[in-house]
């Protein structure tokens, strides 16, 4: 065990960087935990000349990441490019077909080509390992492949998107908007490129695909998911929440039902005082449930050279030592198509709407409410001047076809003063 | 691949139960997850006839541990019997000798006798491994050691015994004394037969011990834990804590200092808004700071038969698996005689005392605490119908030294009506 393990590493954004990084400062602590030397063969980036901060001269420089992959000195492909499909897909099917293993940090291509690259890297007998995937620095992948590998799961939720857990407690520390607040942290370059891989929940449900997959023994479906982002969700809303003692979050959660794995990336509220309610800014936390295990939380850093660097030395160490096993763990080829299911999960629903401020307006919402079956749990109705009555509802857990039949038939009442706001309150 | 794993199970308290529980009732999902079936060859316990709630007629039965862990038909050794020594540590040594893995619970073993234990592993070709022995069912052993593989760890914090989080938390919630709570968690059967391993911080410092030697690639040292209890915690000191924006927790802190590795089991105080403040009842919680990662959090549940059986699984699992490594994460020669250091650490103090109710009291107080060079940053003194006037005080960060010099000359002030409290507050 004391030949090196050889690095080839495309991609020198921020995690390609905190990669080098680690590798050259820890060399020592690496070679005691690993029993052998990793060293860096040969880096790739689509920029040649550009500062990154640190000095790459040490190492072989390829234009081409495929070419990379392929290289006889390169034992472990690193893929930090990013992408769901292109050079980056290209070069980890090049470097596992040249049998080398794969460690990458790019959720997108694993929750849409997981199942492909899966089945070809079992067919090559190589690896794939994706800490970095999900949740940046939290050793999530880590503690339910392998930490709850004796669980049946029963649940796996997360707030795996830091920018958008940024905007929701922003706007409600300073009771902006959703519009200003979006503008601010994309000054602050918080948000990718394309802002809608996060406020779309796009990003976050990458992650809830890949996660799904671990935890159920399925296969990635991203389209499974029931996906909103948080484009709609509006600082009334996250006032009269904080006023019921929840906050508003980007919630994913998947669990198996008897209809089939229902995946869910939604705004939710969630109690206050929960770990999940207690999250601000950019952090991140995945709660898992098991059946032995009950519940545990994992909290950390979601992004970020050193948390996300972290997670991509994770694996290669796992590699170092001889580690292998299935990339979703499990064989590829056991892993069943999920039947996705429209969410028939019962859950207590939050409810905002503006009536009309008539006599009986409140009692012709709640029949309606009533006659599909959704019985209320607390109401409030607010002091106004203004000719619409404000009125809050957390409902008792009713299922999201009642809900969508008692939201159907309100409209008819005549007494709506504008579209309702119905949330789900996720219990954890 | 396809041999089956065949364990070998000594032990049947709760927690040997819930392992043959998961074995038998998750036969299918494990072998997916591992790539083999696992079996069970034999089981030992102390008395034979007794009900355990489960049936064991499938198994041979051994009455004595050591000629398990010796079977032909054993190839993995399940260590559940605990104890520091005695049969517990025979049986696993005669399980590495005799070529067999082993996987244990046993905190009290590898904290007192890890390195020896480690040394005669590796010497053997065999691993030990102990997710189970530290923070029940969370992963944190995994976690630390494989999942934060590429960081340089600078501090590790816990609540690591249950029983004690809880004597805290009821204390709080009830407004009953130390004696009473004690009293209560004793008659629910929370504590240890011996309370002094709860209460007496004990266990939580053999798991401290444990998450010294993987964090810092030290031996382990049990004896150079800095170690309090929780017995002298009052309730008054609960409430002062709780006014001034803390909580009292049994915290366990190690981290490498200049002078040496630093580990400290102590009531200690945190922000009542931080995690480990808001940490109630038997859960327990580990924080991993780490230079690339930043901080993680792991909560879940500390003990309990489906959690801990749950961490049993997880190192069943990796050995299934092939995963191999030294039991400490580096080689056990390489580890690390490490210096214990006295805490020298500066923290804010709170400091808790009862003057007499005499002009020019408190300002004693103030110059013995200035001329330590110890600066207060709040201060209350609180209306009173006694004599003596309750004051409480934070300070600024200041060495452990200088507390106590300050602590040592308020005594000759002749203004103190009690002896003082002081604590910890622990930035976290």
């Amino acid at each position: 065990m004391t030949q090196p393990l050889r690095l080839g590493i495309a991609g020198l954004g921020t995690v390609g960087v905190g990669v080098v990084r680690i590798v050259r400062k820890q060399a020592a602590l690496l070679e005691a935990r690993t029993g052998r030397p990793l060293t860096i063969s040969a880096v790739s980036a689509r920029t040649k000349g550009q500062d990154r901060g640190i000095s790459l001269s040490g190492y072989d420089w390829e234009d081409d990441a495929v070419a990379l992959a392929r290289r006889d000195d390169v034992d472990l492909f690193v893929e930090l490019i990013g992408g769901e499909a292109g050079v980056a897909k290209e070069a980890c099917e090049a470097a596992l077909k040249a049998g080398k293993d794969v460690v990458t940090a790019n959720k997108a291509m694993l929750a849409i080509h997981g199942q492909e690259l899966a089945e070809l890297a079992e067919a090559e007998g190589r690896v794939i390992r994706y800490e970095a995937a999900v949740a940046g620095g939290i050793p999530v992948i880590k503690t339910l492949m392998e930490g709850l590998a004796g669980n049946e799961i029963t649940r796996v939720m997360g707030v795996m998107n830091g920018s958008c857990n940024y905007i929701l407690t922003r706007m409600e520390s300073s009771g902006k908007t959703y519009q200003e607040i979006f503008a601010e942290a994309d000054g602050l370059g918080f948000l990718e490129a394309d802002p809608q891989l996060d406020v779309g929940g796009i990003d976050a449900a990458h992650k809830l695909a890949i996660l799904s997959s671990i935890a159920f023994g399925s296969r990635v479906d991203f389209d499974g998911i029931q996906l909103e982002g948080i484009e709609r969700v509006s600082i009334e809303d996250i006032r009269a929440a904080a006023d019921m003692g929840y906050k508003i979050k980007l919630l994913g959660v998947t669990q198996k039902t008897g209809r089939g794995l229902e995946q869910r990336m939604q705004p939710c509220l969630v109690p206050e005082t929960s770990p999940l309610g207690q999250l601000e800014g950019g952090t991140n936390m995945v709660v898992i449930e098991g059946d032995a295990v009950g519940q545990i939380v994992l909290r950390g850093a979601g992004a970020g050279e050193g948390p996300t660097a972290s997670a991509v030395m994770a694996d290669v160490c796992d590699i170092a030592k001889g580690v292998r096993g299935p990339v979703f763990g499990q064989a590829a080829a056991s892993l069943q198509a999920s039947t996705a299911a429209q969410s028939q999960t019962p859950a207590p629903y939050y409810l905002r709407m503006a009536l009309v401020d008539k006599p009986g307006a409140l009692a012709k919402i709640a029949t309606v409410l009533g006659e599909a079956g959704v019985s209320i749990y607390r109401m409030r109705q607010y002091e106004h001047e203004s000719a619409d009555a404000p009125v809050l509802i957390v409902t008792h857990k009713t299922t999201p076809a009642a809900m969508r039949e008692a939201l159907g038939k309100m409209d008819a009442t005549g007494v709506l003063a504008g579209a309702p706001v119905a949330l789900r309150i996720e219990e954890v």
